[in-house]
């Protein structure tokens, strides 16, 4: 099936899009959160999800239904929509997690298809095989044979307008990730789970996860669908919608608060170490630590699955509206500090600058400069590679001070970006904020700006007029160019 | 009067207190907001400012009431509490705002300290001199001298139990302020606001607040609770703290919702400008912008103002949990990311790491080194003190790799604390949690490290093994220090 999925708007690789689900005959706004519901234990009702927290969509899981003596047949009889009592989109999973944690389960793709189209799924899973981090290429390659087999066996089964998912799997090596990636969009499928970061994420092994899921981004192209199954952490949604995914799972809402944990968008706190809610949800705003911790285990698990709902939920619109700010990126550096391995993330995300910057806005509102990091942007990116535009000759000045008339041309700078005529300064990005305590990062990269702008200009000369710029951004200034360095103004 | 401040836990200089209101019978969690009342137009009433947002404290306009005729008499018969119908701690502002917009006013300290008496405020208010930024040196001299002099007639006042508060003044001149705070602890007053920065705050020159606020925290001492007057935006609220501010007013809440602005912990958006709203309050879960541009002026404002007052109350239940966890400096990290400016303010505050220093606690949860400004927090400003306190002799290994009997003594190295014996490996703060890929600052503060231990113990010789250094952390290791770069692991 295609035309599925529409992107209304681009920051960075993020989008706001529609994921249109034929069979429950709606239309669900991306990036969106699915809260996983446990057919037997309900900490909060999927109504409850539909009416307080806006749930458009949820996930849960055929192959607990499907061995299930309970829920099997009424599931069959009545449908999953009356069984969960939800009116939205219901995705289901197939028991490759169960695969994944217990070495065996007693279904085929064909089958548990079947059996989703049966209790009346809008999007089935086939069952793939979740290979797990740092396992041999060999492992790897194998698994993702078998993988692929099924998504082509998937391909092949008639569920009417039920959508289908292509599970990406292919380890950490990213070279396998991305070529699951382009086979998994040339099945025709429906929706493309990255499979098996979970253990990445618990491990906080998040630059690999930035890593896997760029590469599978490479191998999709940009419309596809993307889901980063079992990411139900708010802390890294908005990195992860930065690099283009769009659907996220969340078990953790319910599991973390089985266990007295309290999900912020900075990590985890422990009830027993609160004195004072970090929230203000309706949850929070209503009681406090010390009241939820003197309620019984029932009472308290429902209070913090529904503070975990309300926060992740709300990181959800919270990173909607920075798309439609043009502020995605300066967001995701907030939240990067929440962790060391945050930053590590970060810093992975920008290592794929130039596959962000394919999909940029060419305009947004005024880039904020926030941090070392942020100097690797992908609106900087864009402006070093548009230096090839340009055609000088002569003697053109570089300067953070006045033009000179004794020069050809006199070109302005702004660090991080570099070098720009004068035309330009009141259009993005060169209308960026930045502090006036800039990072050594910003001064070297717009070094690099000025190098390239050297080297595609061979017949100009230059001179640079600086202010003070540190000695590892002069560094990096090609040898020939004359450099200046301006009184402080 | 003292006594009326207890600091129950620091981290960095931002405490949990509390400030204990005698005239009120209260006892004020700090920090704290407070919210301030207009006598005459109320967007949100003081009750549920008290039932629903938890205030403890309110700050209204004694001069406002002292002007009215409608509401001086009221004021005077049945007293603050009663006409607002507040039960928590009230304080009062003198007419200085007035001052400094309009020019003139006209009553007394004397006079108005009298009124304040009169109508059962429990936090008075002299009639101090609001300097704005940038005056000359002479003129802030002066306005400082008539500040003081109307300091010195406050505490000659009797008011009874009602606390005074002793404003701090001296513009943008660090020494003005700091001698201004030193003067002011003299006086024997109860609450010491910092003034006038609103005019910096308004222009984002969140460096020179940070200055300033550092100026006066100097010359008044560890003891005295801290006001930081006209600071409402809940951006800045966790750095102000961090620097040891223990009161804030809001008015924002209400004058921002006047021009349809909504408040966040990033900035400020406009509510015409969203299609989500990126919050969990309430307000925020109940309503869409779409729903809330549709209501009447005054719909439209009283729900901004409650969700603006729901962040900003939100806000300081997470510094407060902040400080109780000691990650308020990873708070405040994050929150420098949502404006270029308050990276400079991020910047300013660890020019002031030393002083931060002071209070830190001996021992915390592990640090978290989120950021290259990280490199210069108070943590590794102590480590780098202590490292006088060791006596070595002979050949001294420091290394990323393992220890070695061919030395005297093998210590390690952790960026960007430095040099360490191997004994204090698993104690605070060296457990500290750093990215893999650490800033070339994270080296470099080490490399200073190793400076000051080598300057420390000028009997022993020195080899450092470092794992890939960059040359700017080299550059900094003295002359003598044998360096070698070990094989990457």
């Amino acid at each position: 099936m295609t035309g599925h999925f529409e992107v209304r708007q681009y920051d960075a690789a993020g989008r706001l899009g529609e994921l249109t689900v034929p069979r429950a005959g709606v239309t669900v706004e991306t990036p969106a959160l699915l809260p996983v519901v446990n057919p037997h234990v309900q900490t909060v009702q999927p109504a409850t999800m539909e009416a307080e927290f806006g749930a458009e969509i949820l996930i849960t899981n055929s192959y607990v239904l499907h061995g299930s003596d309970e829920l099997r047949e009424p599931a069959e009889e009545r449908g999953l929509h009356d069984l969960l009592d939800f009116s939205g989109a219901i995705m289901t999973d197939s028991g490759s997690f169960q695969l994944a944690e217990y070495g065996d389960i007693d279904v085929t793709t064909e089958e548990i298809l079947a059996f989703q189209h049966a209790i009346g799924s809008d999007i089935g899973t086939p069952v793939d095989i979740p290979t797990p981090p740092d396992v041999s290429r060999e492992r790897a390659v194998e698994e993702l044979d078998t993988t692929q087999d099924r998504l082509a066996t998937a391909a092949g089964v008639d569920v009417g307008d039920m959508l289908v998912t292509a599970p990406i799997q292919g380890s950490t090596y990213p070279d396998l990730r991305e070529s699951a990636a382009a086979h998994a969009a040339a099945t025709g499928l429906d929706v493309f789970p990255i499979g098996a970061v979970v253990p990445l994420l618990n491990d906080y092994r998040y630059d690999e996860v930035v890593d896997v899921v760029a590469a599978a981004k490479r191998g999709l192209g940009e419309n596809a669908p993307v889901h980063l199954f079992g990411a139900g952490h708010p802390m890294m949604f908005a990195m992860a919608v930065a690099l283009g995914c769009d659907l996220f799972d969340s078990a953790a809402y319910a599991l973390y608060a089985r266990d007295d944990r309290y999900l912020t968008v900075r990590g985890t706190e422990h009830l027993d170490e609160m004195e004072h809610f970090p929230c203000s949800c309706p949850i929070c705003v209503e009681h406090t630590p010390a009241e939820v911790r003197s309620l019984d285990g029932d009472g308290r698990q429902e209070l913090l699955a529904r503070h975990n709902l309300h926060v992740t939920f709300g990181e959800m619109r919270t990173i909607k509206q920075a798309i439609r700010d043009g502020d995605l990126l300066e967001l995701v550096d907030a939240r990067a500090r929440g962790h060391p391995s945050m930053v590590d993330g970060l810093r992975a995300l920008y290592d794929h600058a130039a596959q962000l910057e394919e999909t940029d806005p060419v305009s947004k509102d005024a880039v904020f400069h926030v941090s070392a990091e942020s100097a690797r942007r992908p609106e900087v990116v864009r402006h070093h590679q548009r230096l090839d535009r340009f055609d000088l000759e002569g003697e053109i000045l570089l300067t953070e001070g006045d033009a000179r008339d004794a020069f050809d041309e006199s070109w302005r700078l702004k660090p991080p970006f570099g070098p720009y005529p004068p035309a330009l300064a009141e259009t993005y990005p060169l209308t960026a904020a930045t502090p006036t305590r800039l990072s050594r990062e910003a001064y070297e990269t717009a070094a690099d700006g000025i190098a390239r702008l050297v080297e595609c200009n061979p017949d100009a000369t230059f001179t640079l007029a600086h202010r003070n710029w540190p000695a590892t951004a002069l560094d990096r200034i090609p040898e020939g160019v004359d450099c200046e360095c301006l009184p402080d103004q």
